[in-house]
C-alpha cells in the first residue's frame, strides 16, 4: 500500500503516520501540501494520505478542512492523535542571545506564543510552511533559529538550545487517514463519524434543528467547526465530529434525517475513536433503547401495526 | 356486517352510524354502554362499533378513552364528525312553567348548561345514559322534561318545547368507528392517528420528548388528552391525534421513536380525517422533504455511504 | 372565615374541608353543585370554596375546570388529597341478592366499575349528583342501594354491604380551595401552581413551544389536561400543574414567557404541594443554577455589562 | 483619540479604519500584532483597536478570537466591513514568467489559491505577516512578487501584474473596532451581539442548551466559530455572533439564561450591524411579542399575579 503524507519528512505528521502498521509496511511519501496529499489519494497516486486535521491548542487546520469538501469524495478511516513538543533547534555555534529570526510553522508559533514572548521578545518569527521546513531553514541559515520536532532537530543537525517549549503540555494533534470512499472500517462500539453540512438559510433556527436530529437519536457532538463557503460574509460549512458509526441503525436515521433538513450533507467517514489517554477517557455506550436490537424491534413492531398483526 | 353502537336507539351516535355505507346496508345493533359496544367487538359479536370519542363543547368521553386501552386491541378504521342540536321535549300536556325536573344526559346538560340557568333556574336535573334514555324516561313520565336529540323527541312523541337550546350553535360530536385489528385503511393524504401513550416516569421532560419525537418528523398533534393510570395521582395514559397515517415512512420512523422513548404505545389505528366544514378546514400536505420519496432518498444514500458506492 | 363547598353534606368533600384548620373553625355551607360554589366566592358571599378537582381513577373533574376559566378570576390557595373508599349501602331490611337499583356519583360508579360488574351485573345504576345524594335516594327507597362515602352510609342510617369496593386501593381524590385573587401563600419550597392556556392555533408546534418555555427555566410538569374551548374541535383549553411558585424569580420568567407565546394564560394559583405519602414522594429541589440567588446574580451581571461595568 | 490597528500600514486594516470618522480626526498607530494592538488597548495606550475578525473566504482570524478571551475584558464597539481586493505586485523589471517564489499573508493565499494554481503552478509561496508586508518583501527583492492590497502595490511602488486575482469575486473582511468596557453603544434596531461561551462538559446535549436558550427568546445565530481552550481535544470555546442587543429586555434574559447553564461567559460586545450590501440585506425586526414593551408587559402582568391585583 501506498501512503502519502504531509510533508515534509520529519514531522509530526511522518511521526503519527509511523504509527499505523499498514505505513510502517508499505510505502510512505511525503507531499508538499494537504491538497497535494488529498489529490494524491482522488488520483489514485495514493491509497491513503495522512493529513493533520486539528490540534488541542491551534485548533481546526482551515487548508484540510476546506481541501475534504472541495473535490471528488474522500473518507477517513482512521483518525491518530499524538502528543506534540516542540524544541527550539539553531545551528551549533548559534548564542542563545542573538537570536533575531525564528522559522516557525504557524501552528507552531501558535502554540509557543508565550515562550516566544517571554524569551525571545524581540525576534522576528517567520511562518514556513512546516515544522521541517524550519529546521532546515534554520541548518541554511536562512533563520537564526527554528521551532520543530525533536525529530526534524536530530535529522537536521540542530541543537535543541531549548525543547518542551509550548505553553501547553499536554498538547496534542489530530491526523486523519484519508481514503477514497469504500466500505468503512466496521463498527467498534466506541466509532466517531466525521459530517460536513450546509444549512438552509431560509431556515429559522437550522442550527438547532441539525443538533435536534441528532439528539433525538441520543447522537452527541465531539467536536463543531464552520469554515465559511466563501459565498459571503454568514454562510457557513460546519464540520461534525459524532459519535457512533454510519452502520449503526439510530445513526443512520440520524444521517436520513440530516439530509433532509440540510441544503447538503458529505460524509466524511466512520473510525475507531482514537482514546489517546487510556483509562481516563472512556467510551459512554448508547442506551439500551437506542441500540440496533431496539431499532430492530420498534421496526417489526411498526410492521406488525402496518398489517393488523398486532 | 354486524356494527354495534352506544344505545339506546335513536340518539346521535345512531345517527352518526348512518352516514356510514356499510352499517346501512348491515345490522345495526344498540349496547347498553360503550364497554359493551367494545367488548362485543373484542368477542367477536360484531364487526365494528360506533362509540363517541369527544364532543366539542363537553370534552373527551371519558369512558371510551379507558375501554380502548383497557383490554385486548383494537383499532379505529373511521372517525364520523356529526352536528349536534338538542331540543327540549316534554310530554304534550307539560306547561313550560309546570317543569320542575330534567332527564338529560350528562353531555347534553354541560352543553346545555346556559339556557338551563336562564329558562329552567330551579328545575332539578338528573343526569341519565342517553339522550334516549331521557325521551324515554320523561315520555314515561319520570321527569317532567328531557334534553334530547331531534330524533328522540319524535320516536318518543315528545313535545318540542323548545329548539337549538345548546349554549354553542355549532357544536359537534366526533364519533369513532372501531374494529379488530387489521391491516388499517390505506392512506388518503389527510389521515390521522391515534396513540395511546404512557411516559416513563423516571425521565425528566417526557411529554417534550414525546413532542420532539414528533415534531423532528414534522408530525403535527391535532388533540392530547390524558386520563389517569389509576395507579397514583401524577400518572396519566395520554392519548393523541397525530395527522399523518402509520404507512407512511415518516409516521412509521416517528412511531418507533416513540416505542422506544415511552413506557407504552397503543396504536389506536389510522383512517382518513373527516373534514366536516367543507372549504374552510384544508389539510396541510406534509413537506416535500418529509415525503416518502424524500426518505427512501435519504435511505438509499445511507446504504450506499454504508458500501462505500457514493 | 365562610366556606363553601360541593355538597351535599356528608360526601367525600366535606371530610376534606375538615382537614383545613380555619374551616373547622369557620362556617361550612354546602353548595348544590361547583358553579354554585366558586359563584359565592366570585360574589363575596364565601371566603373559600372547596371543590374537586380530580380522581387518581376518573381523572379531571370536567365542571371544576370549565368553571375555574369562565368567569371573574378565582385562585386556588391549597390542594388537599384524601384517600377514597367507598362502600354499598342499603337499608337495613334490604338482601343483597335483592338489588336491582344502585344510585351513585359518576365517579363513584366509575371507580366501582369492576366490583359492579362482578357482583351487581344485573343492576341498573343511575347516576346523581353526589356520593351523599346516593345515600339519601338509597334512604328514601327510590333505590334499592347506593354507592356512597362511609360517612355518608353513618349519617342517612344505612348499612354497609360491602366496603371498600372500589377496583383500584390507595385511590385518592384532589381538591381545591380556592378564593378570589390575592397575594398567594409564601413558597415553601415544595409548591405547584396551576395555570390555563390557550394556545397560538396559526403556530406550528404550539404545545412543544409552550413545554419549551417551562423547560428552559427547569420546570416539571406534574399534570395536563385538555379541555374543548367549545369554538370547535380541535380548540383546547390546556390546564397545566406545574412544579414552583410564582414568587420563584424563574416561575416568574417562565410565566412571562407563555404570556407571549399564548394565546391566553389564566393565572389558576401556587400553593403548597400536599403530600399525601409521606416519606415516599419527595420533592426535588431546584438545582442551583435556577435559584433565585442564581437569577439575582445573572441579572446584576447583565445589568452591570449594559453600563460596561465588567 | 488615539486608534491602534493591525499593521503595517497600507493593508485592508488601514484602508477599514479609515471608514471610522473618529478615527480620520484621531491619532493612527500600527501594531506588530493583534495581540500587540489589544495590549495598547488594554493597557490604556490607545482608546480602541481596529484587527480583523474573519474573511468571507479564509473565515476567522484565530489570533483575534483568541486574544480576545485572553486578558482583561475588552468589547467591540463596531464592525467594519469591506471588500477585499488583490493584486499581484512584482518589481517593474519583472518578467511574469520569471516568479519563483511569491510573499503573502495565509489569508491572501488562501484566497488567491486557484489563481495560484493555474498561474503560477510551480512557485513558492511563503507566508508572511502582512499584505503590507509581502509588498515590501517583494520591493526589497527578497521575493519575486507579492500578493496585496492594490494601496500596498501603490504604496510600495510594485508593479501591478495582475489584479482582482481573489478565487471569488464579493470577498469581504470584517474588522472589529475594539476598547476597553464601557456602556456600549445604544441599540439601533439592527445590532449584533458577539460572545464566548464555555459550556460545561458533564452536560448532555450542551450546545443544544446553548441554542435554546437563545431560540425561546427567538434571538437568531449569526456566526458560531469553536476555538479550542487548549485543555484537551474536545474542549472549546464557542464565538457567538448573535443578532440584537445587550440592552434589549429579551436579550438580556437570554444572556442570564447562557450565564446559568454554561462553565462560562464572557460579553464581547453590542454594536451596529455593518450592512454592506445596502437594499440586499435587511434587518429582521423582532416579533412584536419579543418586544421590550412585551416583555415590559408581561413582567407586570407577573407582578401583578404576584401581588393578587389581577
Amino acid at each position: 500500500m501506498r501512503f502519502v503524507y504531509l510533508g515534509p519528512e520529519a514531522t509530526f505528521t511522518e511521526q503519527a503516520l509511523l504509527t499505523v502498521e499498514e505505513a510502517v509496511a508499505g510505502d510512505r511519501v511525503p507531499a508538499r501540501s494537504v491538497p497535494e496529499a488529498l489529490d494524491a489519494v482522488r488520483a489514485g497516486d495514493a491509497d491513503a494520505a495522512l493529513v493533520p486535521l486539528e490540534n488541542s491548542i491551534g485548533g481546526a487546520v482551515p487548508i484540510t478542512l476546506d481541501e475534504l469538501i472541495a473535490g471528488a469524495p474522500l473518507m477517513i478511516t482512521r483518525e491518530v492523535v499524538i502528543p506534540v513538543e516542540f524544541v527550539l533547534g539553531a545551528r551549533a555555534d548559534t548564542a542563545p542571545t542573538a537570536i533575531r529570526t525564528v522559522a516557525a510553522h504557524p501552528q507552531a508559533s501558535t502554540q509557543c506564543r508565550n515562550w516566544l514572548r517571554a524569551h525571545l521578545p524581540d525576534a522576528e518569527v517567520t511562518d514556513v510552511l512546516s515544522n521541517s521546513a524550519a529546521a532546515i531553514a534554520a541548518a541554511a541559515g536562512e533563520f537564526d533559529a527554528a521551532i520543530c520536532a525533536p525529530l526534524g532537530a536530530t535529522r537536521y543537525e540542530l541543537a535543541v538550545l531549548a525543547d518542551k517549549i509550548a505553553d501547553h503540555s499536554h498538547a496534542v494533534t489530530r491526523f486523519a487517514l484519508v481514503t477514497r470512499p469504500a466500505t468503512p472500517p466496521g463498527p467498534t462500539g466506541d466509532d466517531l463519524t466525521s459530517l460536513a453540512l450546509i444549512i438552509r438559510h431560509d431556515q429559522v433556527g437550522a442550527l438547532l434543528t441539525v443538533l435536534t436530529e441528532l439528539s433525538v437519536r441520543g447522537i452527541n457532538l465531539t467536536r463543531i467547526e464552520s469554515r465559511p463557503t466563501g459565498e459571503a460574509l454568514g454562510r457557513y460549512v460546519f464540520f461534525l465530529d459524532c459519535a457512533g458509526h454510519v452502520a449503526e441503525t439510530r445513526f443512520g436515521e440520524a444521517l436520513q434525517g440530516l439530509r433532509r433538513v440540510c441544503a447538503e450533507v458529505r460524509f466524511l467517514g466512520s473510525y475507531p475513536r482514537h482514546r489517546w489517554t487510556p483509562g481516563l477517557d472512556h467510551p459512554v455506550p448508547a442506551p439500551a433503547n437506542l441500540s440496533d436490537d431496539a431499532f430492530a424491534a420498534s421496526a417489526s413492531w411498526v410492521d406488525r401495526l402496518r398489517h393488523g398483526d398486532y
